[in-house]
């Protein structure tokens, strides 16, 4: 159960973890920090977002730890947990931010001590912009929190992890398989950076921003992209992401073919089913 | 030359045309409206945005404008012309705010009478609601105006009508051919409402929005849209439309390749590309 003594470990201190670290501490829990950049551990000492820090697997903070949350990129989770799994506390629950599940939940949950235990976590929030000195609560505001269990995960663990996500401020707790979320989140969010990035790669003209409206600038506000980290995730969701993009590529041609041919019809009917399913979508998430 | 004694008729007050006489309004011009609906013209003349309404093409109204906008669908503007152009005052000028150039500004251009001038204009900004009661000249903040003359229009004209875009509140206001200006458009504008609509309907799930992040929002915001308007838009401008989705299409095919084949240095470097090209955007438009 997470409670007001539970002491949580945040590993890797950037714009997401700093943003936990931030939520967290507000909201009365004791939270230490790992980071390798000194300046971040400086940073949120003085902000007073964290309790303690350090920049190495400091055997102390980790192994005091009821709840560590890694905020890594994928293959530095799991090589962080190969090296420094043995100085977990027994008992100890790990949760992550990892944006793919099913190439690092059953790796982390196959590799992990016995006496520990993994649930998988996805905060759908984000900004254009890194680092801890960025980090603000504010991007949990509205948005979905999604859990993600896999039959080695106890009731309890999801449970914590549901309350987790309502602490930081989430508006919505959810809940899916790897497949599904990797499935569902190779749509709405790793197609969406494929088009921003195509679109905004496709037209040479020098002097696009004096003509252009907002429509433009908001398909490509995610085009500001930060390659490391999205090209990792794209090939860690290899087949989802593809049959994501060819589904879309079938609708944009089966659009352009009632532009190329005239069925004007066809081209409103489509376009209603979009407006009234953007409608819906609105009404839901606001 | 625009100044306080111009007299200004607006055709067409929706949105667009609404959002024009709010302006024109509080910047002292005296503005009178024409639309068929009598409930647009009831409310614009209880806001006292407008001087005098009609729901006809009223000789009185129409003969004593020195300036008119058209805000209307293109076909809708055509045959208006057509039908009502013999009670237009001699040396009015005529503006609109069509959203394509090719199709219109050559076809007004030649049937229009010899002692008036038609100068096309496209203001960069809508929202996706319509009608009066939703206009704001608050859209036209940080926006563009293009002017889109030809070799048909007086300097003259193009200062008024340059001047009109600086009145309304644009930030910026540049010139282009028609030509130009739908190539520009069928990528900026056109393109961007076909991904957003292709997005949309490409994915059947009923639950999407429980798991979805800012990003889907960003590329869908424009999907609530309006078919009547836009299928008419795209047919306009279909050559250049079909150019760009085609030039879209081949690159997120390049983006594709790179992740079905894990060409990872190619994917970022494409990335960064994209990173690098917002980031312009950003510091230009802002």
């Amino acid at each position: 159960m997470l409670d007001r003594n539970t002491d949580i470990l945040i590993v890797g201190l950037g714009l997401m973890g700093g943003s936990y670290a931030r939520a967290l501490t507000a909201a009365g829990y004791c939270v230490d920090a790992i980071d390798r950049d000194p300046e971040a551990i400086r940073y949120a000492l003085a902000e007073g977002i964290i309790r303690a820090g350090a920049t190495d697997a400091d055997p102390a903070l980790i192994g005091r730890a009821d709840l560590v949350v890694f905020a890594l990129y994928p293959h530095v989770f799991l090589s962080w947990l190969e090296a420094h799994q043995g100085l977990l506390k027994p008992g100890a629950l790990l949760t992550d931010v990892t944006g793919v599940k099913g190439a690092v939940v059953k790796a982390v949950q196959a590799g992990l001590r016995s006496d520990v235990e993994f649930i998988a976590a996805h905060p759908m929030a984000g900004r254009e912009v890194s680092g801890v000195q960025n980090s603000t609560p504010d991007i949990f505001r509205g948005a979905n929190y999604i859990v993600v269990p896999t039959e080695k995960n106890t009731q309890s663990a999801i449970e914590t992890c549901r309350t987790l996500g309502e602490v930081l401020g989430f508006a919505r707790v959810s809940e899916l398989t790897p497949e599904e979320h990797d499935e569902i989140i190779g749509f709405v969010s790793q197609l969406t950076h494929c088009i921003a990035v195509a679109l905004m790669t496709c037209n040479d003209d020098q002097h696009l921003e004096e003509y252009t409206g907002d429509s433009f600038r908001d398909l490509t506000r995610i085009a500001r992209i930060n390659d490391e980290m999205w090209s990792e995730l794209f090939l860690l969701n290899r087949d989802a992401l593809l049959s994501q993009m060819d589904a879309f590529e079938a609708q944009l041609g089966r659009l352009r073919e009632t532009i190329a041919s005239g069925k004007r019809d066809e081209m409103r009917a489509m376009m209603r089913r979009s407006a009234e399913r953007r409608a819906k979508f609105d009404k839901i998430t606001k």
